[in-house]
């Protein structure tokens, strides 16, 4: 145990899941999410931490805008510091000063878009690190062992996304040895270890997709994601894809569409009956100084917000906008200040919490669908977007 | 005034200093800064925000650790916002959201280190911008002039620093006209403006550094500075002309070394009389992961530290070392995550400003050149210094 450490970690891993409330109009529904680490209210955001810290926030800051849980990527950590380096250093949650509960993604897709010279076999994936080109290799027994190692709450099996776009018969493939990826890592799912979480793949096809759903909630995960999706195809596919995947799976199982994090989008899978969600686009886009607003983004260095005493959103509580104005955050993005980093980051991701936030108490009190609306005709196209 | 801005400017600014103990062994002596804007106690630290940003830190953070008030510099913040939109947009309080007393530099020193083409005459600086190369004109009025308009609550006058080394005729000269600029600014010093303080100047000579301490002192600042020292010159140098010069500074006004923030130092200037400090040293080798430790510093990246699960230093109560072990920290500056910049600054900024915590302490107990003892003694040599 490290010896700035006061996180007391549970004695063990608990997890289990509780719908609260439904949508009456649309598959909609609250739950919650109960780990070892804490609970976490559903639908919920989960703002990415890839190595170990969501970038330029503080854990209490995060609290303190109503974050519940966080992701960090197996596949970045095991490069940097090293899983063995987390463990000593007390497990990620003390490592990195997060008490709460803590998602890790195996890193399939990160190993595939950044490592080089992948090759992918029946027995897992050989890659050179993209930090300094070592060769290594990775088997969904490993990804699972190293996550439980990490000491997550919940953990993702080693999986294979089908790029956009992909022939049928490729979408196939990557889709199978996916099913027999999950098969193996279901197998080595210890008691007492992080939750484990079957993946949804199948490229871009419906009835791949449906395939897998049938097949894959067969091996009883803890809950089910749907990969692979939100990176590149038009926002109709992700939308169609998510509406029909997510109505198949169990329903007393948490439901999660990885890599989405833009409202209209979020709107659509919470209907769909999507549970969780994570993206780095807030803290992404903050760090380069554009601002999620209802109706669409602020970019703040734009030439015309140099005098601007308003906040970046009117009647937003966040730290930001209770504090500063337009005119300074523009300041500090022309002056290259990391306060505008932090600012803006703050901003969004307070932006997309409070959002589900929103969400929650809607459908709570039956009027999800008024929310919705109300949203999409909160787009009057003044700006910058 | 800003839509956002919750801060009240003081009706006018007050200004007042008051000396409240005085060490027997030494000239070292506690005292209060009353501004319009609060209260400082003395000796004091002014972390260093020269873009009305005190680097990755938010004002919440600079309180919390102890901090009573900052300084920001007229020169950066003219060129950029400037000065017409930082007084449009409520002044430089409400601008950057800090409530307490601001003390701006005239940017006399960043005129000649980062301006190009620097022409000095009688009349004042002529310069290019280092940021668009805009031909600019700065003047002694103009300077004051400026600093009331960004609404400071201390402002420095533009002075002429001679280099490190500088001949004998050089530094007369410089001292000269650093003089009459004095003379000019204090002219134009207005009622319910900001305190002005005197600039003692006159390069690494002993005489000509008092001859400038009698006649500055005739002009009636509200506090006086040793300007142009710690630019490079032997520490002992810096030394000698402080215990020189700030003995012969008026008892009843504010002393200030300019930029000097290294511990050992802090101790040689307190114990020769001086009450107020800055330096951007500590938030610029936090930046580049080196923190400030009792008996010398820590440099973060080194590789001894990837699996030490100790503090930045032991017994520290920032809230850094409370929280973070040397390990993670290792890791934030080895994948240059934003976080780090901002912990190692955090602990560095708390550093300085608690040292100076516990000299006032001490002074007010009669146990001054105690602590300064047992500080130096607490340089056991075990670290990466």
């Amino acid at each position: 145990m490290s010896g700035v450490c006061l996180i007391t970690r549970g004695e063990r891993v608990v997890f289990e899941f509780k719908v609260t409330a439904r949508s009456e109009v649309s598959a909609a529904r609250t739950g919650v999410l109960r780990t070892g680490h804490g609970d976490v209210p559903t639908p919920v955001f989960m703002p990415v931490g890839t190595r170990a810290t969501v970038k330029t926030m503080t854990p209490e800051e995060l609290k303190a805008l109503g974050v519940t849980i966080v992701l960090v990527n197996s596949y970045h950590l095991s490069l940097r510091p090293g899983a063995e380096t987390v463990r000593e250093l007390g497990g990620v949650h003390c490592f990195m000063h997060w008490d709460g509960p803590i998602l890790s993604d195996s890193g399939g897709y990160q190993v595939v878009s950044l490592a080089k010279l992948v090759k992918i076999s029946e027995e897992g994936v050989s890659f050179r690190s993209h930090i300094d080109g070592k060769s290594l290799f990775l088997s969904p027994e490993e990804a699972v062992r190293m996550q439980a190692g990490l000491g997550v709450d919940v953990a993702m099996p080693l999986d294979r996304p089908a790029p956009y776009p992909s022939s049928y018969e490729d979408s196939r493939a990557a889709m199978e040895l996916t099913f027999r990826w999950a098969e193996r890592s279901r197998k080595v799912q210890r008691e007492g270890g992080p939750a484990l979480f079957g993946i949804v793949q199948g490229g871009f096809d419906r009835e791949l997709r449906e395939r897998c759903v049938r097949e894959i909630t067969g091996l009883d995960f803890d809950g089910y994601a749907l990969g692979g999706l939100s990176i590149g195809e038009p926002r109709a596919v992700t939308r169609e894809l998510c509406s029909v995947v997510a109505p198949m799976l169990p329903e007393d199982r948490p439901r999660y569409l990885m890599g989405v994090g833009d409202p209209d989008m979020l709107f659509d899978a919470v209907a769909a009956g999507v549970d969780m969600f994570d993206s780095a686009l807030p803290t992404r886009i903050g760090r380069n100084g554009t601002a999620l607003v209802r109706g669409g983004k602020v970019v703040v260095r734009n030439a015309r917000y140099s005098r601007d005493p308003a906040p970046l959103e009117a009647g937003c509580s966040c730290y930001t906008c209770r504090h500063y104005s337009r005119g300074y955050l523009r300041h500090l993005f022309n002056t290259e200040e990391i306060l505008g980093l932090r600012l803006v980051s703050w901003h969004n991701i307070y932006f997309v919490t409070h959002l589900l936030a929103l969400m929650r108490e809607a459908i709570a009190a039956g009027r999800f669908d008024e929310l919705r609306r109300e949203w999409v005709s909160g787009k009057d196209g003044s700006r910058d977007r």
